[in-house]
């Protein structure tokens, strides 16, 4: 198990750069009852199966679980809520810490978020030239409830919004 | 992933007596909003993670994973919903096949309950003559459901509920 503390902001798409090709994500959730989010990934050529509480604050609990590919893309097919999550993440390491970076496509295209996971709360972190504002409180952009609630539904009112 | 076949059967009490000391089962669910099952089990020692599909017929699509004990334990304690299913498991091979025979313990005292695994939902079986009814569509004995309704609860209308 482990403590995930992590900040997430919008990205300025006329300032940010892909560093690589990128791993491509595909990543489902089962919903629940009680908050716990059940996610099913499939990162590349590997898949996880993860379980997180309830966000208290910016922390939450994590539990982790590398699971064969097969059973992951069967999952994702048969068990996760729709739409899938499909993105490519960019890992990209200023200083000390890593930076990774969700391009969205699907319907979550346009969507471009950064995350950085902290150790602390209180730890500071100096903001790259291309990070616009911090969305970490606003829950419509955790991916769970990009599921429910994609990027381009309509309600958003967002400039990539159709 | 594996396919799970099961059926399962009240035992007679006063013709079964317990093969050995069994092992304790404590397990919890985490009630989704599409009928996946997700459960967190404490097995002896051992911690097990496990997702199962909607039951069709006999049938249901199962993944199970081996995982840590104390996160087994973490997650029963802060993910799980309210009560455990608490019971001792005794597995008794008669011929090819095992039953495996849950006492329960705590909410749902007075249940014992057989399970056998089939290879095909056309298998034969004979049953011991401590084998009562079967209750395999039944779903007040699947366990997810003996959370949100123990056996204790005064809707039973059996003996053994207070």
């Amino acid at each position: 198990m482990a403590i995930e503390i992590e900040r997430k902001f919008l990205v300025n798409k006329n300032l940010w750069q892909p560093p690589d090709d990128g791993v491509i994500y595909r990543q489902g959730y089962i919903h629940t009852h009680n908050g716990t989010t059940v996610r099913v990934r499939v990162a590349g050529d590997q898949g996880f199966m993860t379980l997180k509480t309830k966000t208290q604050s910016l922390s939450r609990s994590e539990f982790e679980y590398s699971i064969p590919l097969h059973d992951a893309e069967e999952m994702l097919m048969i068990m996760c809520d729709r739409p899938l999550i499909e993105k490519k993440r960019y890992k990209l390491k200023i200083g000390e810490l890593v930076w990774e970076i969700d391009e969205f496509f699907g319907d979550n295209q346009g969507l471009l978020l950064a995350e950085i996971e902290l150790t602390s709360e209180e730890q500071t972190i100096s903001l790259p030239p291309w990070i616009d504002k911090e969305v970490t409180e606003d829950s419509r952009y955790y991916n769970s409830n990009l599921v429910k609630n994609p990027y381009n539904n309509g309600q958003w009112n967002n400039p990539d919004s159709k």
